[in-house]
């Protein structure tokens, strides 16, 4: 915990009180914002860079504007904290026992000021613009502001949010928070064209905005809250769509985080205490570690390998050093998770070998582009799926959906693996092969390695692993969970019951031939999945045994939009405990006869 | 079926023939090609305008270009069917018994011509980039073509690709086809600059194209061959992406469709035999009738009524009368899925009352949209889905996936009306009440009216409606499969089963105490669903009776691309008759003991 002064932010309850302060004061405030932000950070962790840059923005926009009555929509939330602070929130900011209560996003439950939850980019564009349309057939006045990162700028959503709200014909601001950075660097044409408009102080001949019809305005120093404060009076109660655009410093007032912006755009928690220079990576083996080496390996062998990110190289530990290694064969296409679907699959289709890394929660934003960019056209490309299962994530971030929504789309194959052995075999199957479209769920249980080479033929499709046959009972443990599958089958011993332990590996099909060598002297199957069940691949099992004497427990998450809750409350929640399983099983196995 | 004169398309029969032609030759081409499209449309209907705007384009470019080497991906594939003549498929335009033989999109399975499936829009241009980007990783050297209409370009997916295809680096040509409609006319800001471009022959101050970086150019006369070749020519070998945008006469020389472009998009057949006007609107009463009703009625007690659609108005019937009713109360957001759902939610969060109107293939194009902007806000919106089920459709345009993609996300209610009056109901239901975010799945079977007031509270969420109580047997009935559900009780009396017959009207939750109550006196419960069972609602009964002694076997499509395979067969192929089901049934019954 730092050393916070917070003489003007103890007088800040509500939005209210930012409008008595002289620009001096306001000034004051900035510095004071900028310490609980760090504060927070270093204790919990979370997004730093954005917020340190948009701080003078959100004071300004609040001197200026009246929220609730006019309202804010910030996109993506990364560069939420300042307007927390100013908006009644300030102890999650301040206080560490307070810290957990406060989200780290825009969240209505928490407060009028924010009109939506929030945790995806590239939204705020869409959602203000029905927000506008509504005060207008209401007859309403106020005004409506979307504040987007140029970041957020390359996702289609917010294109198709421009698009429409440029001709809405009535107020609508949009304050473009242009501080030359996505998470990592930019991508794209359109990042040249802001460029040309910051060095041009907005006069340059092309300009992106423009070229919608919106009104303009460019603010050079969107750290200068005066500045701000002229041009967010000049477009308040404006009759028409206006993009004001500043430009702003990421990181500001914590040169670590504007000396390396990429890393410090988000922050495990002891920033300041042990690791100034943010930087995270290490040596230990690990899922992330494993899959780079491999990529670069292979890329000696074959020039097409190209792996791609949509803007997170960070979460699959793409460091600087990586990508430059990696040379030409590297793609960030930006904030663009629709893009990256569609350009793996042209890829794959001219004979590349393209591996598009993203985190679960983003995959969400795929599903046609899976469907029929992809596996509609059986384009040979690999998906690696991170970060998937329950966690203690915020709303916005969970891991639990992408079984549900990859698994029920027909061609695509994906894969499970239980260590590394087989996560190996697995990537290597789908980078050599021509025929299908491949998704691997990159575990994110603990690291296991068995030792054991693993020497699968994946290209037999749907053929789970008999890893131990018993009898009564058949535990059938996917991916992440096939540890737990082992507890549960060591559990069941003490009973006298000797299970029957299944790796399936294949989500995406049923092993119908040992499937149903399992009836004869099985009464219960139990599945067990590391997301949600609905959709899921438990519940397919429950099909397939539905016309038989077998009995089946799907074991996984509820359909549910869980919100920061501790794991091991949603894990006795499920029932994803060798106990309770047990006991379940024992129950079933009381009441039933073969 | 029309006359056909066809001295030129005769001789062709690859793109090399072409290169053999004279200018007048390419124009008698042009209208043989032009009699190819009508005598198809004529025949089994489709896409009609987009091609004969294209025609003269895509001779040029075949003239110029050298496919299968250089690589077209043509954007949604509405406009192919020119592409089609002229690379070895002309008898699926000249011979009826042919035309079902070649799909009416680009299909790799016929033809390398087209590198890919297409039926969806805004694809083409970050397919093509990742078919550009393999060739230079391969080190080989052709052009790499994207031909992508004006109203394709307002989705998202397209904006993405344009920001990354503008920094490829290497050979990529953009063919813009602005032929100033969408399949609607086109909404949004970019259009007024499409508009200004075309005013100024390419010269306007704003370029949206030039914001990117593009080199660009402007053909005036989109439909004369020689310009087009000129111009194919100049930018052929190109070392950097270059757009082309030429302005077309989409529907050009069948006059009907020139002057009514958004009835001339696509057609029934009996387009020259009987119905030249194009008019297929109706009086009779059915799903699409009493939804406008129902709208314009609403609209009279609440301004805040607000219908929406992306870009296909005329699948749900709301022709320009009805439209031109609603006035300021109508959003066409264009082709923007994503922001049509992030634009319902704000609008309802605002407290209007949107209703989102969308076809079942392309609410795929917005799960993260429906998971994160809507279902995590709980933004009362209504959200219809037509066209569900299962049909004889392309592999591109398949209704069989809604179930899995929406009833699996929290928080949604999804409801599933079996006739006329609960529809209604249902509609007015969630217009009505502010807590959920409700879709509906408008029928696409043959219209019911029950004529008995539905009076059902749908605030009390997962309450199935138990029809009749018997025993031994539970169906449960979705939605269209309704009238299954009542003809396999029929048969079943035949046997002298008298099953119970459930209505379920939620797909996205279970009934526990209901199906808890059958647990005693039934041995067998089966669900009937149309659309694919993976994900769907039949393996959530199947999983709630996991643990019991209750047989259940799910009824619904497997999950497969099927591609324009006869319903008939479809139902064949998934049991979906009653004699299939009763035989099941009976199979279960003989070896089952309660």
């Amino acid at each position: 915990m730092i050393c916070m002064q917070t003489e003007i932010l103890n007088k800040i309850n509500s939005p209210e009180d930012v409008k008595k302060l002289s620009i001096s004061e306001m000034n004051i405030l900035a510095d004071e914002i900028r310490q609980g932000i760090l504060n927070r950070v270093d204790q919990i962790g979370g997004h730093l860079g954005p917020g340190l840059g948009i701080t003078e923005a959100t004071i300004a926009l609040h001197y200026v504007y009246n929220s609730p009555v006019d309202k804010f929509v910030f996109d993506v939330s990364h560069q939420c904290y300042p307007h927390k602070m100013l908006t009644g929130r300030k102890e999650g900011f301040i206080n560490p026992k307070d810290h957990p209560e406060i989200s780290g996003y825009f969240n209505y439950n928490e407060s009028p000021h924010d009109p939506f939850m929030i945790g995806h980019t590239s939204t705020s564009i869409s959602l203000a613009t029905g927000i506008a349309k509504a005060r207008d057939l209401k007859g309403e006045k106020y005004n409506v502001i979307a504040l987007i990162g140029d970041g957020s700028l390359s996702g289609g959503e917010a294109f198709e949010g421009l698009n429409n709200a440029s001709v809405l014909g009535s107020n609508f601001i949009i304050i473009v928070n242009d501080n030359e950075m996505s998470i990592a660097e930019n991508q794209g044409g359109l990042y040249k064209n802001l460029e040309e408009l910051r060095n041009s102080n907005g006069q340059a001949q092309n300009n992106f905005f423009k070229s919608f019809g919106f009104d303009y305005h460019y603010v050079e120093n969107g750290n200068d809250i005066q500045s701000l404060i002229n041009i967010f009076e000049q477009v308040k109660n404006i009759d028409h769509p206006v993009v004001v655009h500043i430009h702003t410093l990421k990181g500001k007032g914590f040169e670590p985080a504007v000396t390396n912006k990429e890393t410090g755009h988000w922050s495990m928690p002891g920033l300041l205490s042990k690791d100034k220079n943010l930087n995270f990576d290490t040596v230990a083996e690990c899922y992330e570690t494993i899959t780079n080496n491999y990529i670069l390996e292979k890329i000696k062998q074959d020039k097409t390998v190209i792996p791609i990110t949509s803007a997170t190289p960070g979460v699959f530990w793409w460091n600087k050093d990586f990508r430059n290694q990696l040379g030409e064969n590297y793609t960030d296409v930006g904030i663009a998770e629709e893009h990256a679907v569609a350009y793996a699959s042209g890829l794959a289709k001219n004979g590349a070998r393209p591996i598009y890394a993203v985190m679960t929660s983003f995959i969400q934003r795929t599903y046609d582009q899976l469907s029929q960019d992809l596996a509609l056209n059986n384009s040979p490309a690999t998906i690696l799926v991170y970060w998937g299962g329950i966690s203690g994530a915020d709303a916005t971030h969970l891991g639990l959906f992408d079984i549900p929504l990859i698994c029920n789309i027909p061609n695509i194959v994906y894969l499970a693996p239980t260590c590394k052995e087989e996560y190996l075999r697995m990537l290597d199957w789908s980078v050599e092969q021509t025929k299908y479209s491949v998704a691997i769920r990159v575990p994110s249980a603990n690291f296991v390695s068995t030792g054991v080479e693993d020497k699968t033929d994946y290209s037999i499709l749907n053929k789970y692993q008999l890893v131990e046959k018993g009898e009564k009972v058949g535990i059938i443990a996917l991916g992440d969970f096939f540890e737990l599958g082992k507890e549960v089958k060591k559990e069941l011993l003490q009973s006298g019951i000797n299970a029957t332990l299944i790796n399936p590996k294949f989500i995406t099909g049923i092993d119908k031939e040992l499937l149903n060598s399992l009836k004869s002297d099985h009464k219960v199957i139990i599945t067990l999945e590391n997301g949600t069940l609905d959709g899921g691949f438990g519940e397919k099992i429950s099909r397939f045994f539905g016309d038989s004497n077998v009995k089946v427990l799907n074991y996984g998450a509820s359909k549910e939009f869980i919100d920061r809750v501790p794991i091991d409350e949603l894990l006795e929640r499920y029932h994803l405990k060798k106990e309770l399983i047990v006991q379940d099983v024992n129950k079933i196995l009381l009441n039933t006869t073969l």
